[in-house]
């Protein structure tokens, strides 16, 4: 993994993207890997392209390709970012009593299969510092109350700003504020229910059970101003029935949730996803 | 089939129904080939059982039983029916324009796979005339407009009453009157889209795609006074990307409505289903 | 659940065992919560029944219950048995170096979510010692060679014998001998990768990859003297594409293995699996 | 779709075959809307690449274009083709007495779903040519017997030859001879039923009812000399319990069968299926 570099573009759509990106490329002796690209509209629609490329010496020569790259991203308008593999993103996790999402993250960065490392753990509730520890890994917990929420916000940021990549909501139950959210744009990913049809309000489980739905399911989203409305990453559903009672489809959903979240986050750090207004490119 | 019946049965749980019921049958001389039951609380709770039997001669026993079974059903305050596998209900199916559903139950019909007997289809628009005509089924032209649709809910009602057991509505975009839904509660099935989120309003797959749902789905539910909101049957779902326009969206949703009202329909004619409250219990 | 339970039987099919079983229960003030039956055949098949109830202090009246019914057990020729669900079962997992499966199971019983006891882990390595040990659960390092696999098996059947229900192999790289086996028929659940088709020999995961498969998948079955060939209990699958290498594909089945063997595992312990011949009944 | 064209190009992998073919697009004004690439490995591997682009004025350009391209591919070693969205494929779709997987083609074609054209349908029973005639499609009867196999595919290939880009069996009972198979490389599209474990030999689904596999499916495939053992082009499954008898397994099959094929053979009029040795590269 040492040597491969993703690079991300977006950018307003016109000829040529392909060419000069994979010419700047070709020139600097890179061998594209896998190449990923979605137009919204050929004309007047917006590009995304992910492209996965090795290059002897790829960490040395990071910054220079950057430098050397803005002289194309500029002319065409782009919103680019260069990543390397071989610097996995760094997580922090946010949690509050449910421990199954938690868990997921943890056995799967253990298993090798998660592709970050999760550097610290936060809670509102201490409950699951008992099973960070284990694991070495630095749970702070920040109680939250209506009081002191801008307060605790600050002490979240100070924790995590300039050390993690992104922030994963692992059933975490505080709404976080705008400012919060708007600081940290597409790198915070929560989790929620999912059913259709949707439903509103307090006990969904309970809904979902008193309305006899056939599906429950999951999906992972980051974080908007909107509650629960950002740009959907991924969702997933599991069959259920009359024989299921409410603390079954709780149990259901808890699996699901942990698949579909742990799944977005490895797409998001393996910077598979790109944001275009509401919605997501997910090149999965 | 020919000496095979289906007896439903619901009512308040208390110890004893299932002793009595099988013991009726046994003292007839039936035999078990399929059982199902559930309880929503051995408690106070509902009770809800299918049997699927067969007894030699039903056919001619068949008034008998119903008159017998009255006995037991009474002091256990049952709803229940006794249905014959040998015969097949009957279906009136509406359309407007849109022949996905209508296609998939007519070929499922020849396939023998539908259980049913499509006796015939009314459309609003006189648009699928043509389809309907190579198979012998009466097509039956009413149209709807606000000004005339007592009128035309009267005709559909001479032309189905007593001659169907059930009306399929294959994408028919007429929302029935309350009085005429109410008289055929739970003997109409619809089958709409669905989406995690649910999506209120116009093009809903405009919305879906404007939001990059990663599901699709579709429902099948009997209609209620209360616009797609009725008793779910089945749903299901289909993977989809950033990759599907609008158009595809569509396309990849006809294949699930046909499919999943496939379904909720073979179910409903077998005698699958019951429904309590706003939810079935589906002993599919 | 302290008054909750499961009585299952299997039975050439005949007209009255329902009628039979539901008296008896009724005749001791049991309520039936949930029924399933299935008959193979009402004509000569064979008829198994699986129902839950609860009955007021069951455990004191187990034993009664038992001898009481070998008087309708006997006469119709029954196989059958009496579990209380404030019994859970006990459970030995045998591993040998990979941990999903184990972890998954550690992890869905400290949930609640396993219905199950692990009663200790047999590792033929020592590589898992670790893992379980924070868990408090014993674990047992019992080497296996070929010159020491009959001394092994009886440390094995020392270890587990009257303490425990069932085994577990999960991802256990010991073949049983047929003895082992034999004397442990149906209790014994494995769980090993499926593929359409299926590869033969080794590395079935690169055979996958070089075939281009669309779907990888997992079987979960009780095991008998023919290897990977017993009764399925469980099967699922996950879809794949081109983009997937071959640890890909291993990951992707890890998921999918420690995914089916849990619910396999839960089925089995709430006595949900009836076998018959080299198949299974599974009323999930 | 007037003016897209689909450019598919297969190599030997190494730096600058994406700069060369953008390149090669861009300075003939040509915009690209989907780009989908795939390396087996950078260094050694072989390289896909499939390019929907837009051009004025395709259909006079494309034979120019073809012309330009090879000055491009020859050095590059590439396989590649260009295809015209504009100029669907024409399929000849051979069929036995089985009628599932005919009628969902043509049922998909007149939906606008297919993407492709069925110009004939040839038939070894006569039994579907009445269920071709409505459609106003030309139906062949040309029976096959061991003596007179080499016959009838001699008259197949003259029906078809230089008439259709590809034949789609449909549930087709007879074993094609090495000789027409090889003479049509990946441009023979067949799909058989597939399991979990995988059945030899006659009655498939009876050994599934057998076994009590939880899974069916079916699998969609490029016919090679050896049968059913072509490269994949797709797969998908279907649930089924022990309430299943053989019949309702064949039910279930049938419908994942024409399903599959369906979907596989869309794929291809694509022009989304790329064959690598014995596996494809499903850009889909």
């Amino acid at each position: 993994m040492g040597d491969r570099g993703r690079l991300l573009v977006s950018c307003p759509d016109r000829p040529g993207i392909v060419a000069a990106v994979s010419r700047f490329l070709f020139e600097r002796g890179a061998n594209i890997v896998h190449s990923d690209q979605h137009s919204t509209d050929p004309v007047g629609g917006v590009f995304f392209l992910r492209v996965e490329f090795t290059l002897a010496d790829l960490a040395a020569r990071a910054e220079g390709l950057r430098r050397e790259f803005g002289a194309i991203g500029g002319p065409h308008g782009m919103e680019w970012r260069l990543a390397l593999a071989a610097e996995p993103k760094r997580l922090a996790v946010f949690v509050s009593v449910e421990d199954h999402c938690l868990l997921e993250l943890l056995w799967q960065q253990r298993a090798g299969d998660l592709g970050a490392e999760i550097a610290l753990v936060i809670g509102n509730h201490p409950a699951l510092a008992a099973d960070v520890a284990p694991w070495g890994i630095p749970f702070h917990h920040v109680p939250v109350t209506a009081a002191t929420k801008a307060e605790a916000e600050a002490r979240q940021a100070a924790l995590t700003d300039d050390r993690v990549d992104a922030i994963v909501l692992a059933r975490y139950m505080q709404v976080l504020s705008p400012g919060f959210v708007a600081a940290r744009r597409n790198r915070i990913i929560n989790i929620h229910h999912s059913f259709l049809p949707a439903f509103v309000g307090a006990k969904p489980y309970a809904q979902a059970h008193a309305r006899g739905v056939k599906l429950i399911g999951a999906t992972a989203h980051y974080v908007t101003e909107d509650l629960d409305a950002g740009p959907i990453i991924e969702q997933d559903v599991h069959r259920v029935d009359h024989r299921h009672d409410v603390a079954d489809l709780r149990r259901i959903g808890r699996q699901i949730e942990r698949v579909v979240l742990a799944r977005a986050v490895r797409w998001h750090v393996e910077d598979r996803i790109l944001v275009h207004g509401n919605k997501t490119v997910a090149f999965a």
